[in-house]
């Protein structure tokens, strides 16, 4: 007799097969007296169908607004199937897109963030005994234009709605049947964890981890929304993400996530005056691309180099925006290299342990691995590598660390 | 210098190529100092594709609220790739689904009539400079709904844009190239329209002739819209509809139409009490299923026959509604045929002349063929035939009234 918020991803609405595995779960949730809100995203394969129609009809760079009414139609398809199937089992079930839950968003296109989540239509329909399937990754803005929350932002949506409508939890049901050590694609050393703090979970989430994404983490910590990882396609419990307390598995650290969507900029041998920094990152950030490790060297005589990486989808903005402003800044040149990828340790357990970094370090330099940059924070230590070692790195620190047994 | 509403079906939008042959057509016309309101349909296939998972999620007869989210994405699709084009053609383009436009509609999903368009929206991005490319066939009912229109509604969404706008004219874009004195794919001696009444397009519409959507002519009427029928693919100025004027061709016919949608049901002995026929026609009525032609026999010893059509896809829904009906009436037996179809001929002309209905039994009658029901209007004559006799019967009247030649 709970209020629940599930969400299951596009591999788990992949066909009508699966969707219909969906319905069952879903109706047998609803049967046991809870009350439920399904939050899906597209079809797999769909969304990638329609990006690629965009970038086609535009030759790349689709204006942003028609690019977001165009992806938007994928939840439109999966949420539409689901409440036909659940209606056909005998279930009250409504689907609403984005608009019409009303998830009002920011206008930032294609990479929008909520603002709010109004609940009256689908509390409405919880108290009417319907099951509410929302579609996940849109929104609307403020002048009533689809917007779009980026890749994963169906999470997002999910936990949004959870904490809006003060769910008791929210499940998000993936192809993968909880939170790991490390991506048990890339080493079957992979251990599953039980438990896992927000805190954690959103290093995780930040240093490329593919199973949540970070928004979604900050909401759920934000409201305090219990939020499992589950798997679509077994009964396992999954891994519950939550506030950090006695019970969590005490290890020096968690996991080892990788990110290879990076890409370094480097403005070389530029005056080192005030504001250099700010000339370069606004523009940045008036693009909605988000700068992640910034390295400045000491000043040299005057001069310095500036190093940071951006996601290597704005790397083609990112020249485009940079090139004049270094030029005009004085820098010799401008740098860019996409053959990177980010190796970062998460846990809670640095906080009180030392010599964690010193043994990262030392276990990438053991297998020959040039670090690039690097950059830490209270829970998290992060090395940026050539892309060809992510394998080796991860699982090298994957073992120093002894992450495959249960602390 | 015109405000000029321009529709391209499915096939007009059937991939990039086409999506790009439009904008260019577009922009020519906005280039020409025009202002441009362009609907869409979605991309031939698409909406069968829609209609397909529909049935497969719901083994037939899927929840008609969430039937029309389903298919309605698949406009979204269209016109947002339409803008980014646009867009990248130096154009300021916005695309606007049916609930953003607002396109009010009854409640009747996939089968809903347009009750008002608010043209705030569009008028502000003409006045902007922009082209507003609107998603046809489909609407928001009151409560905030999707609903579509029914196969062809597009016209439907053109036309009453158009009347709202006070737009010049409307130009619907099709696979053929205007309006033609019968099916030409089915009779290659068809011979186009330069110009054709709105009322003979309306008995040629209701008569089965695909060109046109019946809804969006009889609303073209009522406000005076004057469209023009034209292809996607060539510069030919097509058929314009508009009121009867002096300008008319002035054959006795101007075209014979067919409708193979057809089937037919008959009440077998019936006690002949006032109100059998309500008691039949309300149920069909609540249910959106459209009866066309009705024939009541003449009472014999008290009994009566009842025969009409309704379209094929209702036939279904139609036997749950009647079956219990007739029975509870007293009737022998009803009986359904769906291995029927009717054949039309419309004309203006033959409310001035004499012989006309005689002129067409006689023609069937010589091709042997039997004719199972009669009905007429002022400029219109129809007959349920055979379905296999379709054919047969166009030609043979096509050819009976001439109208291979120009009168």
């Amino acid at each position: 007799m709970a209020v629940i918020v599930q969400k299951y991803g596009g591999t788990s609405v992949a066909d009508l097969e699966k969707i219909r595995a969906i319905a069952r779960r879903v109706s047998r949730t609803r049967e046991d007296g809870n009350d439920m809100v399904v939050v899906l995203s597209a079809m797999a394969g769909e969304t990638d169908r329609l990006v690629q129609l965009a970038n086609s009809a535009s030759g790349g760079e689709p204006d942003r607004r028609e690019y977001d009414v165009l992806v938007s139609s994928g939840e439109q398809i999966s949420v539409s199937l689901l409440a036909i199937m659940l209606n056909k089992m005998g279930h009250r079930a409504v689907s609403l897109l984005g608009y019409q839950v009303r998830i009002l968003t920011d206008e930032a296109h294609s990479n929008a963030k909520i603002l709010d989540v109004e609940t009256g239509l689908i509390s409405g329909e919880l108290k009417r005994g319907g099951i509410v399937v929302v579609a996940g990754f849109q929104g609307v803005d403020g002048k009533g234009n689809i917007t779009t929350l980026g890749r994963g932002g169906s999470d997002t949506t999910a936990v949004a709605i959870a904490a809006c409508l003060k769910a008791d939890f929210c499940e998000i049901f993936t192809d993968v049947d909880g939170v790991y050590t490390t991506d048990p694609n890339l080493y079957d050393k992979a251990r599953k964890l039980k438990r896992i703090s927000y805190d954690e979970m959103l290093s995780l989430a930040g240093a490329g981890a593919k199973v949540l994404q970070h928004r979604s983490v900050e909401l759920a910590k934000t409201y305090g929304v219990p939020v499992y990882v589950r798997s679509s396609f077994s009964e396992d419990s999954g891994t519950l993400v939550t506030k950090e307390d006695e019970e969590m598995e005490r290890g020096v650290i968690s996991g080892v996530a990788y990110d290879r969507d990076q890409a370094k900029v480097t403005v070389v041998h530029v005056p080192d005056k005030p504001g250099i920094a700010g000339r370069l990152f606004t523009p940045l950030s008036d693009h909605n691309i988000v700068v992640d490790m910034i390295i400045q060297n000491a000043s040299s005589e005057g001069y310095t180099d500036l190093t940071f990486t951006v996601s290597r989808k704005d790397i083609g903005e990112a020249r485009r925006l940079l090139d004049p402003v270094a030029k005009d800044m004085g820098a010799s040149r401008i740098e860019y290299d996409e053959n990177i990828s980010k190796v970062s340790i998460v846990g809670v357990g640095m906080k009180s342990q030392s010599g964690v970094a010193s043994k990262m370090f030392e276990t990438l330099a053991n297998e020959g691995i040039n670090i690039l940059m690097i950059s830490t924070s209270e829970i998290k230590i992060s090395c940026v590598i050539g892309a060809k070692y992510t394998e080796l790195a991860v699982m090298a620190l994957h073992d120093a660390f002894g992450l495959e047994q249960e602390p």
